[in-house]
């Protein structure tokens, strides 16, 4: 059994944090753009963001929403409405206070005082309040409920400590917003979309997450309930990976969203509000991630194949590229995850095995290198992303297939890679939550343990509130841990709670975050 | 002949203005959000966005161009860099100057002195100089040009008089950034995008444009050559649909975007630039709309098809819905314009012939309506959108054909409407350029006229610079009147400038602009 070298200079065992931003970097997927707290999505990591817009705008339109458009800046006067939301966001966001600059007296720019804006506005955290606008606008009747919205769209927190993908001043999601008649179909439809985010990120994204419910200090501000899907990382944090919002009548009295309802009288919306952002792609990576770079599941990899030609600048490349346009044109007229494959033929100047590395880098699932001696044989050599190494030569596992047998194999292959992407995730997931602890101290015992990415654990509790919550919530931040959610699929809660003693109505989990 | 009772109150001839407000509620496309110069952009205008993005993403992708995603931030710094971009631009910005709100002491929301940025941030008006950051650290030797990117994206620039689709202080586009070896392939770039552009219009919006090069005084801040499509609205007004600039080297000399050339020296990189916005909407709505509302070109039709069954709310309902259903999947299977045929059933509930004037005023290409005795006699009725009316009875003009032959004719029609829609818009662009007028006399004498809608003139020009440019410009100016560009298929210049006396070197479009 030989070393194997990896293509990363930091292991994750080492330091995680580290390795994160190395596969950033490595992969090509992003950088800091010298704006405070704003990153440069490059092509990689944009392509991949494109593939996930694809896959879930196609969901968000399957159950009957409709993508619009609302103005990124919003009246101050707007979270003046809302006491709870605007005590959760005042204290991050970007405020526009002038619409002209001027060149001063040593030619410098600055804003122009003449142009002061009468009431400052605020670049949007999130849209609740200037959707509410338009539905209170739109809606009249319940003859125009539901009201099924949806917007892709760049938002601004500013956010003090920031890390790429994770946490960035500005970012991009997808925000949608619903109105209702009464509180059954709001909540209904709050869950429904909790659903198309789990399926989504399961499926597209290969990450097994946890669908379950907030408890009430980690509600979004105004909400009523707020349930999210909650992912594992590596090292054993958690990602909140998506969240659905049951905004009760609350955003609709501050945004004055009546109607007429079925029986004549004035009636106030029932409204929802849920999203998922560019933070999904650091969930990918910390997930999916080895210690060679990024792995990119098939279904969101914006190249499933990658075809790399030895070209030796003589008169033999042209065969060899025209041998490899048609192995390309045989893979992209096939389709794998209910697509047509999407294929690279990497003709760029510089060195095979110098590209394959940058493709591994990447994340590539397959990449088929072809040489002038494989063109004779009618082979290539075909390296599976998801089983990089072969563990006993030290060296990159290749095959060789007849070019045939490559192209037939590569939609199996990467059904295959989707699949098992996700089951090792979600049973590296289920070993590490530990669902036995039934006591403060045990728990305290998990979490300070000196070992590396302990992971969650799940424990009964008896949903406190208010001070009781508060109290419980310093005692789990002095071991720099977290509520999760309160799993849909949890067990039913037995025995007592481990923080307050009172017998437990739910089972919860609790972990470190991001 | 029967007189026509058309679906909008206001005529183009009446008043082009009050028409293009009217067909924009009426077809439910967009709407002013209370925000100044921000509008809401509904899902029927949203859709026709999407329609847009997708087809001209492809051409983009096409032609070798990577999406990435830059920050929406850009320090006031950049914008001191580049001398005429800033000249340009800085009138007209809307300037992030704190991070953070707080309660005054009435309880009122205010920014926050203590959260003062250091350097205030501008909300991008457009991306040259925080692109052209990234691309100084991108671009190290000649092998890494060409460099081609490109950004879907919001922008903001501060408008004083609004006019939704066409100029509103925020507005979503994509721009084109891109960076080569020397002069001779950054125009060869200019040039292609634009022919991308004009295809991309021409074919997909059934918008006929003309391409070519604004003078000196019309060009973006900062470029060495700026080139336009041109389009002609019914009014006869031009409006400016995309534009594409040669950038020479003065970004890439602000941005520090320097490289290693093939000589082994350091070189300044040549950069582009190029863009379309969501103002084409507007374009569309102007060339292709009528007195009954919009006629969407089937290309970026959200809905090609609508399917209105004509409900009873009684048993025979279900019988009825199914056929439709039938019907949709049938028309569903099979493509026009080289896609899927994307087909409606509108199950609302409500009025058939209210529906129906709802989908005549959003311009769905082809409603099909479906009744009861309809179904039992295996036929349909089929009205389409560009040929609404009977002349003889002044009614709808319904055809009737078999269910299976409707199915089976409906692709060719798609097509044939696409293609009459340009044929159509062509050809009276082309009745109303007069390219015989000899003198500014006869050009003033064109466009004083009390005609309405006079449309273009082309006439020889000498290509004055500087003053000489300012001074032709001024005399335009008080006829309300523009350069539009130099078109690139004009016929050669023969004679004097009607403007200066001296020789003509080309032929320039003049025209009142939106």
């Amino acid at each position: 059994m030989s070393a194997i070298r990896h293509a990363l200079s930091t292991k994750r065992e080492d330091d995680f944090a580290s390795w994160y931003q190395e596969v950033i970097s490595a992969a090509d997927m992003a950088e800091e753009s010298g704006v405070r707290g704003c990153m440069v999505i490059k092509p990689w990591g944009y392509g991949i963001w494109e593939r996930m817009q694809r896959l879930l705008d196609d969901q968000i339109k399957a159950t009957g929403h409709q993508n619009c458009y609302f103005p990124i800046f919003i009246p101050l006067a707007n979270f003046e409405r809302e006491a709870e939301h605007v005590e959760g966001f005042a204290k991050e966001m970007a405020v526009v206070t002038h619409h002209r600059l001027i060149q001063d007296a040593r030619g410098r720019l600055v804003p122009d005082p003449e142009a002061k804006l009468t009431e400052p506005l605020v670049v949007r955290p999130t849209s609740e309040t200037i959707i509410g606008d338009a539905m209170s606008r739109w809606v009249q009747s319940w003859r125009d409920l539901p009201l099924l919205l949806n917007q892709w769209a760049n938002v601004v927190r500013w956010e003090m400590r920031t890390r790429m993908f994770l946490r960035t001043s500005e970012f991009l999601w997808q925000e949608g917003h619903t109105a209702h008649e009464n509180r059954d179909e709001a909540r209904a439809h709050t869950l429904q979309m909790l659903e198309v985010y789990r399926a989504f990120a399961e499926t597209s994204l290969a990450l097994p997450v946890i669908a379950g419910e907030k408890p009430e200090n980690e509600r979004f501000p105004g909400a009523e309930e707020t349930w999210s899907i909650e992912a594992m990382m590596q090292d054993g944090k958690a990602l909140q990976a998506g969240t659905s919002h049951y905004l009760g009548t609350s955003f609709a009295e501050a945004s004055n969203i009546r109607f007429q309802d079925r029986e004549g009288g004035q009636a106030l919306a029932h409204t929802t509000s849920w999203g998922v952002s560019t933070r999904l792609i650091g969930g990918v990576i910390m997930t999916h991630g080895d210690d060679d770079g990024l792995r990119v599941p098939p279904a969101i990899a914006p190249f499933q194949v990658v075809i790399l030609p030895m070209l030796r600048n003589n008169d033999e490349d042209a065969a060899l590229l025209e041998y490899c346009d048609t192995l390309r044109a045989g893979l992209a007229a096939q389709s794998a995850l209910g697509e047509p494959i999407r294929v690279l033929l990497d003709k760029r100047p510089g060195k095979a095995a110098a590209k394959r590395w940058d493709w591994v880098r990447k994340g590539a699932p397959i990449i088929i290198e072809v040489g002038g001696r494989d063109m004779e044989n009618g082979v290539v050599s075909l390296l599976r992303r998801d089983a990089l190494w072969n563990a006993q030569t030290g060296k990159p596992a290749f095959e060789a297939p007849s070019s045939d047998d490559a192209a037939s194999s590569v939609p199996a292959m990467l059904e295959e890679m989707q699949a098992g992407m996700l089951h090792i995730a979600r049973t590296r997931r289920e070993a590490s939550i530990d669902r036995s602890i039934d006591s403060f101290e045990a728990l305290a015992q998990f979490f300070a343990e000196d070992r590396a990415f302990p992971g969650w654990v799940e424990v009964n509790w008896s949903r406190p509130t208010g001070a009781a919550l508060d109290a419980v919530e310093e005692r789990l931040k002095e071991l720099k841990l977290t509520f999760r959610n309160v799993p849909i699929d949890a067990a039913p809660a037995t025995g007592a709670c481990i923080f307050t003693g009172e017998p437990a109505v739910e089972r919860i989990l609790v972990a470190r975050a991001y």
